[in-house]
């Protein structure tokens, strides 16, 4: 459960309003969404700065009807920057949130580095929003695949308790970044024209393909990162040390949305109506579980949508003894899996 | 357990060999591969006849070097044939199987028409050919999801009796016939270039998208056809009426090939390199569980191929008990899991 305070002696907040913000890898396919969603949402701002490697200074991306010049990414970027976004990686957020930090700024970061950290907050709003008063200058934002398992699992899971989670995902080329999706587009292109087309940014043909997902796999379990992300993540937003989870994470030819089938095991017995009714009140959470129509969560739906469609919730018949339900849910990984959840926690942080 | 003779006054084989063959649905996506998959065996056969309705009557189809015209299917096909090989769908199977057989042949039926009738025999030759002797005319093939699962299950199931299994497909358009794969492609053809493509074959957008499979569901359990088809010939493939089965069929946007994420729970504690042991064994299953290159079952690896690909063996981390383990599959839907194994029956019927 949330520890509400694990800094009392320092405010959460940002240090004014309108904050200057800072966002870090602004050309990437996260990059560019935190700056559509920034301007949607009407985010305060003092100023907007976007940085990026080297190779992309100079670059003009479009904001509120005006051009903004992208800068090379140094130690001095974040003088005078009340909030800094990371959407660049791991190496790039170790290196430059503690200096961002050091600058009186409070790093939102979407990479992987500091997740895990015992110190600082992982956050989804709708679920452990009070977790954001413990920061320390950083907060960390979950991987997308454990955010859009785990806003249809909460309600449940507040009301009756998860013991077990199987998951198998249907992620979208996005988690990859923007490359990956060009990728897709342009393998896909190619197979239809019969013409050759060598994968470059991921391992496998993409074209009309599916594979384990391509993060490094642990040989002592035989889980690749992403799904040991999920686990960990999960665990911890939950703060249920104790919840067994078995997932599957499956890279599949779609854009911009994640999907993902849930078994999920309670403590007590539950009905798919009392599911139904526990998700229809969760904010962030959209129900689309219409048997007639055979219309339930797809990508295409959830892509742009802000938020995670979830449906086919039905019995485990796997389970007789009545506490398991199975789930379908879609989401964009690049709004509620990433740019979105972002902005939702800064939100948060505004005086 | 297979009833080794169900009808021990009749033989079982086919009244002659090399046998007349006919195909019903022979213009069709599997009526195709079958085609394809009799040239290859060098199936004996002293007349092949080819079916379809009366508005394919006509075509050509290449067969060993030659053409073969197609005829419009009437009463009267079934004619001196010994072996009926029907890829039409259940309407058509109903009405003329039965004929087929007062006609003195054996049919071997793709649709789900006769599957679940107790008299007739439901066979992956590799887990139940026993079955075929007792049959009274018809064997029926099962449904593809089902065998691509039930591969990789069965050495496992023989040596450590499955109690339960949870079941997330990832499946081709092959599946919703040839239409469906051309609807694919062009769909994806159409999103690429950035013109509609309202959908015509499936009930969704299917260009970078995924849905819940396009069967009608039963309103009472919220399970589609496709799903309650896995689970019930499961059982009865495997006589294990109890066997306690979740799924979930997901239709991806991939041509020819199904995939499965499967978590299998055992009677005893398993471990995964026992699993691997049995399933090296296993005829028609092909072990690519390659962590350090994450190199693992994929539709563009199964495609073309016999064999279902299975592999991502791993302790289901849901279970603390060590009953449990994760596998991930792929095989060719038109083959194994329809033209192939319908043809791999047909060979056991040969005198």
């Amino acid at each position: 459960m949330p520890n509400p305070s694990r800094n009392p002696t320092r405010s959460y907040h940002l240090r004014r309003s309108p904050p200057v913000v800072a966002i870090i890898g602004a050309t990437g396919a996260v990059g560019n969404e935190l700056l559509g969603v920034l301007e949607r949402r009407r985010f305060p701002l003092a100023v907007l700065r976007a940085y990026a490697s080297p190779r992309s200074a100079g670059s003009v991306l479009p904001f509120c009807g005006r051009d903004l010049t992208v800068e090379a990414l140094s130690a001095d970027s974040f003088d005078g920057v009340d909030l800094a976004l990371f959407s660049a990686g791991s190496k790039t957020a170790r290196e430059y949130a503690p200096i961002a930090v050091r600058n009186g700024a409070v790093a939102i970061d979407n990479s992987s580095a500091f997740r895990m950290d015992p110190v600082v907050p992982l956050v989804v709003p709708e679920i452990n929003q009070a977790e954001i008063e413990g920061h320390n200058g950083i907060i960390a934002n979950p991987n997308c695949a454990a955010i859009i398992a785990l806003l249809p699992l909460w309600p449940i899971h507040r009301r009756n308790p998860i013991r077990r989670v199987v998951i198998a995902t249907y992620q979208a080329a996005s988690g990859a970044g923007a490359a990956a999706m060009t990728e897709l587009r342009e393998a896909t292109l190619a197979f239809l024209e019969d013409r050759p087309y060598p994968p470059r940014v991921l391992p496998h043909p993409y074209a009309f393909n599916l594979f384990s997902h391509d993060t490094p796999i642990d040989p002592a379990i035989g889980y690749n990162d992403e799904e040991t992300k999920v686990i960990s993540e999960t665990r911890k937003i939950f703060g249920a040390p104790d919840l067994r989870i078995g997932v599957t994470c499956i890279r599949v030819p779609v854009l911009r949305a994640h999907a993902m089938a849930l078994t999920v095991e309670c403590e007590q017995p539950i009905t798919p109506e009392e599911a139904c009714g526990f998700l229809s009140d969760m904010p962030g959470v959209r129900l689309i579980d219409d048997r007639e129509r055979n219309h339930f969560p797809m990508p295409s739906d959830a892509t742009g949508q802000d938020a995670v469609l979830v449906g086919r919730i039905r019995r485990d018949l796997s389970d007789p003894s009545g506490r398991s339900l199975a789930v379908f849910a879609a989401g964009d990984q690049l709004l509620k899996g990433a740019a979105l959840n972002a902005v939702q926690i800064a939100e948060r942080l505004l005086p």
